[in-house]
């Protein structure tokens, strides 16, 4: 694993608002801890968190400790130790402007009397509503102020659900660019941390193999399945977005537009980015009359005792799509996601066209497929000759896996991306316009919702039959590992 | 396995000439052995051999078993016995034309005294000076003759070496044409019937992949290593041919003509043919001038005194060409042989050339790579991501072992091209214009023999530093797996 270069890292403060919640008990201080236990915590570097509670930075670690299995295997009392030296802990109620009063003196005191001025790194680990509000408390507080003395860098994350819709994502937007500019704002999907959706872009780009055939003359479909075997519990979170909100807009569409994309320029922001925004802006937005036989809606049996009252929320979503470009204008593209699965798996697979003329009995497509996780691996499916007398044909997959091949841990994606948002790394987050694309897309799926059953479906399956229907009525098959 | 119809075979007596030799003793006769072991050699085939020394059936088995110990794991007496019953003995001595007086006989009383004219299927594992006079005496002996009640094919089976240059594999060519159309003449190649040397085709042409990229477009250049570990021994069979004539003739150019041959227009007899021979007919002659620069010989050390004499003979080859094609044009194909080499392999890679532009710090090659033997395997080398932060690429390896993914035996080669000779399935055997062709190439070569230095190299290594330096000249490297 190649190792950071702590010497670039300007050094920063990093306030996360909403440090109490799920996402920064589970995720985010577990990865600033074994950040730090791997030595991947620049030193330069400090943590304030900022919730509602009355916590010392000692008894917010308890709490967070306390809360979280996601510290097994690397807690020890000595490890928690250096961490704490990292860690300060703010208590401020978003509702209460006048409890931040204290925040900048800290934040000012992090700094320490030297004549430095750090990089300020705010990440709203919080429900989208109090984006807004929080950005004007480090506005009215001068939080979001340039420094005296020498340049500072100032840095916005923001968690997902980025809005619920089209409008809402973009009043959000026009919200956040009263404080910050796009440069400054990193809207985070974790899935663009995972390595092998990283690889995506090297496997396409970094080989000449496969780039001379990616398009519609030999691609003959493309398919996405982001499947979770794990029920979805009653978390309220989930209902209130569904799976097409909660995984279709964000995860599945960020991959497709890395499978779909044109070559970027440079590898540098801005050039990833305007490719990714072209593949979402051309996905084919559903009519009234393309939507009834190209989605399918679902929710599994037991879904609404779970949440204890019934729900309109899918928890299984499936539909075939487009993208109107030279490239891809006639290979359909599958995309499905579900929860209560038959297994948990999210692949890519991009089909071949068969060969024109098949010398042989049976010539099957060449697949491609990228598993994401888990076992993350590359197959590629390859017709081969059976040994023996005659000429008979079988499919062997070449393969290659990441834990055969590379030694050493693979990096968690939050990991990943909480190093570059400490770097200013903003190649691997969302720019304002390719959230608004897929929003669009989105929306035109959810227009015709009302009128598309939801359909039932038993757990440990995958999904309704009218999944299974979608792809069959074109003669194709899904396809998972 | 798929298993053989037997069905289909018509009955036939297989005679063998030179049963007594080398080929024999150690292929021949341990191949239909194992093949009657498992039930593949089809019930109507009796096999006679002849030979000069004075044997009955039982008595040459034993001598074969003596000699042999390709039957190990397979003998047993009860099995001996079953194979028995196909076998009957000849006792013939070529220079004595009328000592074959009775083989008529004998093969007339194989067919019994049914309504049957079984196949007559003559194998010459002798020397080729023998060709013509076996030849002619099946000829004077009536042996060649159709068959009064039924219809009978007649079918012949030459074993390399055909010829030791273009004149005298034209001649041959002649002397058989004499006796047999160019439909009853099986030039075996051993490799041919090699599981993996099969699946070139199979590879290439039902797998939608490569085709598109197969071409100068996209192939930087092409390399054929076929090592050996072994030593030569003092074997005079080997020094009158040289490794020239003994491996690169016939082996690797029947290999590189099924990597480089356009897509045969059916899966038949003649259209397979006709396309390997286009490609050996647009190797590009070596002048004196293109020799020095692109043909390394090599002797071992120690070469002339395993064989008691100094010798001229090369025991290593090593040389750079082109195929003068639409398709082919200036791409270097780098072959290489040699006896006593570091390590026993035999590989054919394509090395793609790399991105026109890298967006990464190094896009290597791709490389597709068919491990003939051992271990038969295909790998293909892509490019992808390290784990870790950064983005860093290093090669990786997707392959399909055989092994792993087959169960069951290979069938050797010779059991392979036994049974299509059986079955009268020619498609993989070479035709006279293939043999030409191939000549006419070596030839070129062997022309300026004389004027290459006969380099010397370490037995373990592989070959000479000029070698090396052949290849290097253009900054690429010999690649083995």
């Amino acid at each position: 694993m190649p190792s950071l270069d702590k010497s670039v890292v300007k050094p920063a403060v990093l306030t996360i608002f909403g440090a109490t919640g799920h996402l920064s008990r589970n995720y985010l201080l577990p990865a600033l801890y074994r950040m730090d236990v791997e030595g991947l915590l620049p030193p330069g570097v400090r943590v304030v968190c900022v919730g509602r509670r009355d916590f010392d930075a000692r008894q917010y670690l308890d709490f967070v400790l306390d809360k979280s299995k996601n510290f097994s295997g690397i807690f020890s009392e000595a490890r928690k130790g250096r961490f704490l030296k990292h860690l300060d802990y703010y208590r401020g109620d978003f509702e209460n402007e006048r409890s931040f009063a204290g925040l900048a003196r800290l934040l000012d005191a992090k700094e320490g009397s030297g004549h430095h001025c750090f990089d300020r790194l705010y990440y709203f680990a919080t429900s989208p509503e109090y984006f807004s509000p929080i950005a004007d408390i480090l506005k009215k507080h001068g939080l979001l102020k340039s420094c005296k003395k020498h340049e500072r860098q100032i840095r916005l994350l923001v968690e997902k659900p980025f809005g619920f819709d089209l409008n809402s994502a973009r009043k959000l937007n026009r919200q956040l660019a009263q404080y910050f500019t796009e440069a400054e704002i990193y809207r985070i999907d974790h899935y663009l941390g995972k390595e092998t959706v990283q690889n995506l872009m090297v496997a396409r780009f970094a080989n000449s193999l496969f780039e001379p055939l990616w398009n519609r003359d030999h691609i003959d479909h493309i398919e996405l399945s982001v499947l979770y075997s794990d029920r979805v519990g009653g978390r309220e979170y989930f209902d209130a977005a569904g799976a097409l909100r909660d995984v279709v807009q964000n995860h599945t569409l960020q991959m497709l537009a890395l499978i779909l994309m044109n070559e970027p320029k440079e590898l540098l922001t801005g050039h990833i980015q305007d490719e990714k925004v072209k593949v979402l802006a051309a996905l084919r937005p559903f009519s009234a009359a393309t939507a009834a036989g190209a989605i399918v809606r679902g929710q599994y049996q037991g879904y609404a005792k779970e949440l204890g009252r019934s729900s309109p929320a899918e928890t299984f979503v499936a539909l075939k799509t487009f993208v109107e470009s030279p490239r891809w204008d006639g290979v359909p593209i599958y995309i499905r996601s579900g929860m209560a699965m038959a297994k948990k798996v999210t692949e890519i697979s991009v089909h071949f066209k068969e060969p024109l003329r098949c010398l042989f009995r049976n010539c099957s497509s060449n697949i491609l497929t990228f598993r994401i996780q888990p076992d993350e691996s590359v197959y590629l499916r390859i017709n081969n000759k059976i040994p023996g007398f005659g000429i008979e044909l079988r499919q062997a997959d070449l393969n290659f896996s990441y834990a055969s091949s590379f030694r050493g841990t693979i990096p968690a994606a939050y990991e990943r991306l909480l190093l570059d948002f400490i770097q200013g790394d903003q190649r691997l987050f969302i720019r304002a316009d390719e959230i608004e694309a897929a929003w669009r897309f989105v929306d035109s799926i959810r227009k015709h919702w009302g009128k598309l059953p939801l359909l039932k479906y038993q757990p440990g399956t995958f999904g309704p039959k009218a999944a299974e229907d979608l792809i069959k009525r074109d003669f194709r098959e899904w396809f998972t590992r």
